[in-house]
Parts: C-alpha cells; sequence; structure tokens
C-alpha cells in the first residue's frame, strides 16, 4: 500500500477498478431506468448512428442544431454533447449557443473536437469551445495533442497517434480546464488531472463503422446526465466500459462491419450490468499533482 | 346499429374496418406498382433511414431541401413530407417553397411538426405551414397538442401524452384545416374530423429506431400519392396499417433494436398484401359534427 | 484482329478484360493496404452509409464540407468526390473550393452530378464542376445525357434511361473534358473516350438501398487514390468490379434490402482478389476516335 492509493484529495476519492467496474454496471442500469435526455449537435455523418446507439441503450436523443433553439434545448437537457465534425456556419453559432445554455443551466455537456490540428476553422472553434469549459473532452490522441497545442492534428476521424502519446497533453488540458479528457485508442485513456483511468475494452470492428467513436460522446453525455454524486471521472470511465462491453458482446454474432453494427444496437439493449462488471477491463493510476 | 353508424357526409361513406384492411392491402399494392415519387424536406438525422423505408416500400424518394428546387420538385413529386425536425435556415425557406409548389401542383403533402411546443422557431413555422393547409399532418400527441395550442409540447421526439389525449386537440384541427390529422403512440388515432381510426398494429422496438416515427411520414406521402378516388383517411389509415404490420412482421427475426432495424426493411419489401390485410387492428368510429 | 484493337494511344495501351479483371482484384488489394484517405463532399441523405462503405473497403473516410476548409483538405487527401445531391448554398460554395483545392494538388476527383436535368441549380453547378475538369464523372443515364446537354434529366436518383442510351453523351463528355464517364445500369458503362467498358456484376438490390449508387462515388475516388501508374479507366473500372463483386456476395446472406445493406459492408470487408478476379464480368470495346 503507497501512498498514491491514498488520494490528497479526500473529498473526491479516487477509485479503485473494482469500484469502478461496479459504478459502471449501476450507471447503466441508471440510464436505462432514467432515461436521460441527451441533446447532441454533431457531425451531419453521424446523426442517425448517435440517435440509435442513444435509443438503444435507453437515453432519450434530440439533435437540434439551429441557431434560436439550441441554447434552449441544451438548457432542457440532462446532457450535452457538441462535436465537431461538419461545423458549417449555422451549426457553429448553435454550438456556441448550445454550451452558453448548458452552462448556464448546469448542464454537463461533452466536446468533441474531430478532426482539429491542420483544419483551421474546426482547430479555432476547439480553442474557443474548450475555454467555455465543457465537463468532459473526448477525441482519439492527435485530436487531444491539437487541443493541447502539442500535435499537428489528425487527417481524419482516424488517430494516428496512440492514446499513450497524448497522455501529458490530457493531463495537462485537465488541469487547465478541470474537464475529464478522454483519449481513445485500443486502450483508452482517461483523466481529470488527478488520476488516469484506462479501459482496455472494445474491439477493432468499432472504428470501421462511421460514428463508432462520436456516437460515445453522445454515451459519456447521458452517463453524466444520471451522475449525481459520483465524480466525473467515474461518469466517463462507466460510458466508456458499458459502451465497450457491448462492443465485444456483438462481436459473437458479427461477420463484418455491417452485421456488427446492427449487433452492436442490440448489445447496448441487452448488455445487462452483471456482464458490464464482469468484463470490465480497467487499469488505475494515481498522479502526482 | 346506431344512427352514428351511417354516415352524415354521403358523399365520402366512411368506410368501416373490415374494408380499411382491405383498402391498406390494395394500396401497398398500387405503392410497389406506381412507384410513386416522394419528396421529402426533413431532418438531418433520419434522411437515410427515410429513404431507405421508402426503397423497399417500392416508392422512390428524393430529398430537395434547397430553395431554388424545393418547390420546382415538389410540383413534379407525387407526395411531399415536411419535417421540422432540424429546421435550419436554408431549409426552412425550402420548405415554404415546398409546400407552396405542392399546392400550386396539387401534390398532396404532409406535415411533421416535430418537438415543437417549447422549441420557438419550430414552433412558428408549425403554425405556419398548417396554416398553408398540408393534406395530413402527423405527430405524437405532445406535438398535436402544441399544434392545437392546448399544449407544452414534448421534450424531443418521443411522446409524453399518450395518443387518446390528443384526440380533440387533432379532431379541433381537423376540421379547422380540413387536414387528416394522425397522432401516434401504441395505438394509433387518425382523424379527418367526422370518423376517428385507431391502429392498433405495430411495436415498441419502431419507437428504438430513430425515423420509426419520421419515415411514416414519408410513407404517408407515398400513400397520398397513390389515393385516387379514396378518400385521405382512407390513404392515411392505409401507410399506417401497412407500415406497421410490417413492423410486427420484424419482430419475429431481430434480437434487438439494430436488426430490428434492418429485418423492418426487409419485411416492407415482403410483406403480402394479405398479410397486411388479415393482421390490420382497426377500430372505427363515427364523431358527431 | 481489326485495327480498332490496336489502341491509337500507345502511351496508355487499352486493357482487356481479362487483365482488368486482374487489376480489379489488384488494386482491391492496395486499397486495403495503403487505405486513401477519401474526402467526401456528398448529400446528405448518403453520408453515413458512405463512409460505412468506405471503412468496410479499408479506406479512410472523411467529409469536410464547410467553405474555408473544403480545398484544404482536398488537397490533403488522396482522392474527392463531389456528389450533388442536396447542395445548399454552404456546401455549393465547399464543392467549389474542394475542385480547385484537388486540382491544384493533383488529387484525383469524382463529380456525380445527382438529379440533374430539371432541378436548375445543380444543373448550372454540374456545368460549372465538370468544366473544372474532374477525373472521373459518375452517373445514371439520364444524369450523364443531362451533363451532355442531350437529355431532360432524371426525376430523382433513379434512372429513367439504361446506360446503353447515354453511350454517345459518355464519349462525347469524356473526349471534351479529358474525363473518364461512368454511367451506371444493370449493366454499367465506362468510357474515357477511346475505349467503352461495361461490367455486368452487381444485383438490383443495390439500387434498393440508398446511397448504393452514391457511394460508388467514393469508391472511385479511393481507386483513383492508388492509382499509380494504371490509367484512370483501369481505376474506374476497377472500382465497379470489386464493389459489385462484394454486392453479388452479399446477396447470399440477404433476405431484403436491409439485410442486405449490412452484409453488402460485410462482403466489402471481406470479399478476396480471387474473388473478384473470378466474378468479374467485362466487355471491352474499342471506339474508332
Amino acid at each position: 500500500m503507497s501512498d498514491s492509493q491514498h488520494p490528497v484529495r479526500p473529498a473526491d476519492p479516487s477509485p479503485v477498478p473494482v469500484e469502478l467496474a461496479e459504478t459502471a454496471a449501476v450507471m447503466l442500469s441508471e440510464v436505462r431506468d432514467r432515461s436521460p435526455l441527451v441533446h447532441s449537435v454533431t457531425n451531419n455523418v453521424v446523426t442517425g448512428f448517435t440517435a440509435n446507439v442513444l435509443l438503444a441503450l435507453g437515453a432519450a436523443p434530440a439533435m437540434v442544431d439551429i441557431v434560436g433553439e439550441a441554447g434552449l434545448f441544451a438548457g432542457a437537457a440532462d446532457g450535452l454533447l457538441v462535436n465537431l465534425g461538419t461545423p458549417a456556419v449555422e451549426q457553429r453559432d448553435a454550438m456556441r449557443e448550445a454550451a452558453a445554455g448548458a452552462n448556464e443551466a448546469g448542464t454537463p455537456w461533452v466536446l468533441d473536437p474531430v478532426a482539429i490540428g491542420v483544419l483551421p476553422i474546426r482547430t479555432a472553434l476547439a480553442a474557443e469551445l474548450v475555454a467555455a469549459r465543457p465537463t468532459a473532452v473526448r477525441g482519439n490522441a492527435s485530436e487531444i495533442l491539437a487541443l493541447a497545442g502539442a500535435g499537428a492534428g489528425g487527417r481524419g476521424v482516424d488517430a494516428s497517434d496512440d492514446a499513450e502519446s497524448a497522455r501529458p497533453a490530457a493531463l495537462e488540458l485537465a488541469r487547465r480546464f478541470g474537464a475529464v479528457i478522454a483519449v481513445s485508442g485500443p486502450e483508452d485513456l482517461i483523466t481529470d488531472g488527478s488520476a488516469v483511468v484506462r479501459v482496455a475494452n472494445g474491439h477493432e470492428l468499432l472504428t470501421r463503422v462511421t460514428g463508432g467513436g462520436c456516437a460515445l460522446g453522445s454515451v459519456i453525455a447521458a452517463f453524466l446526465g444520471v451522475r449525481g454524486d459520483r465524480s466525473v471521472l467515474e461518469a466517463v470511465v462507466s460510458a466508456h466500459v458499458a459502451y465497450e462491453v457491448a462492443a465485444e458482446r456483438a462481436l459473437e454474432f458479427a461477420s463484418g462491419p455491417g452485421t456488427f453494427a446492427a449487433h452492436f444496437l442490440d448489445a447496448l439493449a441487452a448488455v445487462s450490468p452483471d456482464e458490464v462488471r464482469a468484463a470490465a477491463r480497467i487499469r488505475f493510476e494515481e498522479v502526482a499533482a
């Protein structure tokens, strides 16, 4: 037993893996029971899949990406995703409005800085939005590196760096903006700046379905919507674990990416809390401040 | 036998359930044979699913939601859907243009006032568009209540009221605007102001697929496109019955919402008129004027 | 052996069918190995399906359809598709920017003039874009006839003429713009102006899935992205053959258009180069200049 297992912030005791697995199982049940309203302002490639993921999970999806309604709706929702994949002019203003509405109402929100780095409009927008203090940020390593100003960005939505390469950038961002940062990869890296949690669930096929990463952003918003007095870190980790255990469950019925997508939705609806608890593969690391 | 079974409008004799089931079966065949061109100006979450529903059914989908083309295309189409789910600035003008083009050419059109009530832009737009006299309106109870000015609207696309709660509002709207009003729910309620038809087909899984309700709006437009001398009420009821019997057929092959969506499309292509006739669950009620 | 079998352009020897089948097989492997980045500026109905087709095939999809990024991204991509299905105001400018960026960087690009003919905005835009000299154009017969100024256009995305009817228009366009022209139909017709290749693979179910034609445009861009020193004609033919042999493979698992779509994606990921070579049905015709 080293000191690092005794968190320095007693008000927010760092969970250990077995407790995180239990929390993921319980939060999945709560999402199904409470059906949080998740507002997604997201890119035009993944809208349908994202809504289907939320419906399968038991959450209530809505996508209101127009100026004059996005902010109002963000205030009424239980969670919000802002995803920068196809940020048309009107949607950019709706994103700003949604983030402001969420902040005003206390709605937790997630920023997904898709493909930032080289592309100038979304890169500037991501810098602006992260300064508005999202509850969590989810991206691949390239995007997290670019958000921290440390990388050149990806060439699309696939990562060209593994999650571990973005560990310092993620820690720095978490501390600077008070957000939980989630870096997707074969092993995801999730940090609140004082602990790093790694989730090794999921499967490569999830990267062969468009929206496999983007929809996770909305699922994080759903879990944040039923967070209660759990930490943001626990909610974000729980979302990853439930989502990715469902992906593993879908594998046994899939013969390729097309049938996988259908069975993944089935699995999101059917995976049991017990399965999530038993299948969770989580590593926990306390980090010196 | 009460007087109420003898309609007061002899020029438009109210059909009884067995005739409605027969009409649904016949109209399904006609949609397949004639492949009506259905123009859908719809939300960016359900475009793909809606087009796939129409293709599976045998109709010809097209989505022309830009100013300068939407009205022209509405005039050439056999049916039009205007769905308010994600009404961006340009699309709002295209909707107005499409409704005007449909009215000028005599193209039947359907209004789906998605999520109106609290959200101001679409609520005002729905009031404007319903005044342009759509052939039919389809929504959940919250939306129909809001359209009639009697409710506070829903929180998204799921209904927070059951269809029966919107019966007075639906009757009032039908009489005021001369439209058939369809209220979706576990049992749908459809009225032309002088009769109320209830359809109890379908399955809850249809609400777990995004676009399950929105695509029905386009299917109604397809059936209106082959209406001939049948009443609008018959066409709208037929669309509901065929669509929802297909959903029931899909159930036996589905293991959750993802596989259900795929098999629902298969079922729309494969369900036979005989199956539709045999499986139809319709109730008919004459209403005092 | 007539002279017409000896091409007039010795620097670009016309391939014969057996060599075309071999090339299709080899190029499929290269797409999987090299994962070309394919930028698709496409319509809002088929974005998700198009991305899933590219992912299944092993390519890397991205869709950057905003002004200020579309041109930059086209320069960085290995191939570009510009599809005119839902050309909103902002997207129209992004298309112009993308085409210019592709031309400047030497990125091969494909134009899909969806539903041109009667609809004025896209018809004018197609005329403008084809003059910017795309590497290839893909459409149905109605669209190719309209692009050549010889037809009245289709009524949507389904062809009302068969591919053969567009043969003179395709040859004329190929020669006028220096592009390979691909006309989709039960038998596709593909020409560079000096040879006509016909591909008889595929299945009618592909026309019952929205995006079945549109996604092929992106697949052509993917094959052009790994073209090397092969001719554009060979790359375009190869894309058709690989795509359509996968469709045939999917048939044995499908019970309708919904399950077909899922199994088609599986087949794109699983079809082997040997299967493509063996199943290719190609006819080759040398054309007098």
